[in-house]
């Protein structure tokens, strides 16, 4: 077990180390540190070795210029400059911000950026200026749409952050497929099937084998085949492609960079690096931000209080199990499992830097 | 079978009776034959009756003021003064168009409104004007959320329309459901099962009645359960709900007003009437638009060519299937079911107009 303060000074040098600013590094560990305390660790320690292997491999951008390339009061595009999508994404966000204080909404669709981690982490951005925040972004192909049997898509994720008076926020933030790739990963460690609506196989065929994208196999989208509404999670993943990457001109669908260093990169490219999309509305453009939250915490009273199945405490309210988490993890440290302690370790000896 | 000319004129003359302008009769008119034409005559000919028995327990206004109760430059709260739907989405929809084309996007959050068809209708009002559109409308509970024994949410659907350049646009409008009420009722009238997924008997236990809805049982959110991602679909719907009523200030979640004249009107209000939220991006907020379709051209050229699983012909785009019914039943004309003709003739006859 870690101390927070133990893991954020590590990853900080990390990113210093990589030739990041001081301010770069600080966005890059906020965001890691966000991913690890609520609970997400398939974005936190686990990815360090992923960015560091992109920058020995000189596939990522440590010092980029994040600049706005075309604009209106109300929305803009955004050239991350290859950028570690963090900052690229941070960047953005606050455009997003600063748009909707002046013109009541600011939309931000972002090119030439990278893997940014965890989507939540700048919708939340929105939150303490009584805003909605929301944000998506696309990803490498892993996933075949309804009745394909080729990867065309990321797992996509989509996240909405909306501010409550004295419940805490609701916060959804949620690949756009059935389970995240991470799920699998973990079953096909344990030796253990999945269940059937997960993945197809090479020829298309619905497969509970964890292991059967490394076979020739896609993950499907949420709904899991077309009798369940695989077509609406098609759809949705769809939308977080074009709004990230055909508005921006990054790259979209089966062309989307690898955010890791030992896939190679795709020879055909179809505009520049990945895509992500950031939204802010004010909550006062549309009613005093008292009286909508007011009735925010009615909305989450009346879902919190429903009666649950048997079994189940309760109703549970987006960001509630990531904030129960993130409560639990500043008291008892930080987590790391033994073979990324090992990496950790072997990046901390290359960059000459402290971990212990 | 009917002339689509025939349909348009008994239906105009439905609403001019009912104490429709004819302004307002033609608004309501285009969105009844729009879902009739797109093969969602779920939404068309069947449903007027729920209008007219609406009308005559006068629980619908057929001569709304609707107006703006709040702005900024970017962002609105329409009042639709319990207006028909259709009257009051149209009206909202050309404000977000008109916010956009000033500011780059627009959105409005409209309360006060009604039962208002189709969803896609109002997010392609945006393409000819070069702008990406986007509807959403909360609707009354019958779906329980994961974990939920409760009715808490409406099928609430989602509608997003993008321009595309020699190929037609991307239109999809898919509730945040597995599948469509409508298609329950189909099954219950055959005496058929429905797969499990779709519903849950008033236990909470999935279920394959499809008559469940009327024993105390619930549809589900998109996934269908946890395990295959139901959370999602709620987090989706709940955001529809949150957008649709919780910004303009309408009714949200169990307190959505029933549709149809045979449910009691709820005692416990939250707010006005049903709630929708519509949007429009000015594609060249972000770039040109002539750059961005062709690009849109190439995501849909990628997507359909991609390979099919076998006993399918080919990767639908969003929107496809919806266009060929089109073409097709304007060349064929309007199928109405003997049961709906009945009804419609009923209504004629009382309101002293033709349908044969």
């Amino acid at each position: 077990m870690y101390t927070v303060e133990n893991i954020t000074q590590f990853t900080r040098n990390v990113f210093l180390k990589m030739g990041c600013s001081e301010e770069y590094a600080n966005i890059i560990t906020e965001v890691f540190i966000a991913a690890e305390l609520r609970g997400l660790s398939s974005h936190g320690m686990i990815r360090i070795k992923d960015y560091f292997q992109l920058w020995q491999a000189k596939r990522i951008n440590t010092s980029p210029e994040v600049r706005i390339v075309h604009e209106t009061p109300g929305t803009a595009v955004v050239d991350g400059d290859n950028a570690i999508g963090m900052i690229a994404a941070v960047k953005s966000m606050q455009v997003a911000i600063e748009k909707a204080n002046i013109v009541g909404t600011g939309w931000v669709s972002t090119k030439n950026s990278n893997h940014f981690g965890i989507a939540g982490y700048y919708a939340m951005m929105a939150l303490k200026h009584d805003m909605i925040g929301l944000c998506m972004t696309n990803a490498n192909p892993l996933v075949a749409p309804t009745f394909s049997l080729t990867r065309l898509l990321g797992t996509n994720p989509v996240a909405v952050a909306i501010p409550a008076g004295n419940h805490h926020p609701f916060v959804a933030d949620f690949a756009t497929t059935p389970i995240a790739r991470g799920k699998l990963a973990v079953a096909a460690k344990k030796g253990e099937k999945v269940p059937f609506g997960y993945v197809q196989d090479i020829s298309g065929i619905p497969s509970d084998d964890p292991d059967i994208l490394t076979k020739g196999g896609s993950m499907v989208t949420l709904g899991g085949d077309y009798e369940h509404g695989s077509h609406k999670g098609y759809c949705m993943s769809a939308i977080v492609d074009i709004f990230s990457a055909v508005l921006s001109g990054a790259n979209f669908g089966p062309f989307v960079p690898p955010s890791v260093a030992y896939l190679p990169v795709l020879d055909e490219k179809v505009g520049k690096g990945t895509g992500h999309f950031f939204g802010a509305m004010r909550i006062d453009g549309f009613r005093p931000a008292n009286e909508f939250k007011a009735s925010m915490d009615k909305w989450i009273d009346t879902f919190k209080n429903a009666k649950p199945i048997p079994g189940q405490a309760e109703v549970i309210i987006p960001g509630e199990p990531e904030r129960k988490n993130e409560e639990r993890i500043k008291r008892e440290g930080i987590h790391v499992i033994p073979p990324v302690v090992k990496e950790l370790k072997e990046i901390a000896n290359y960059l000459e830097i402290k971990f212990d």
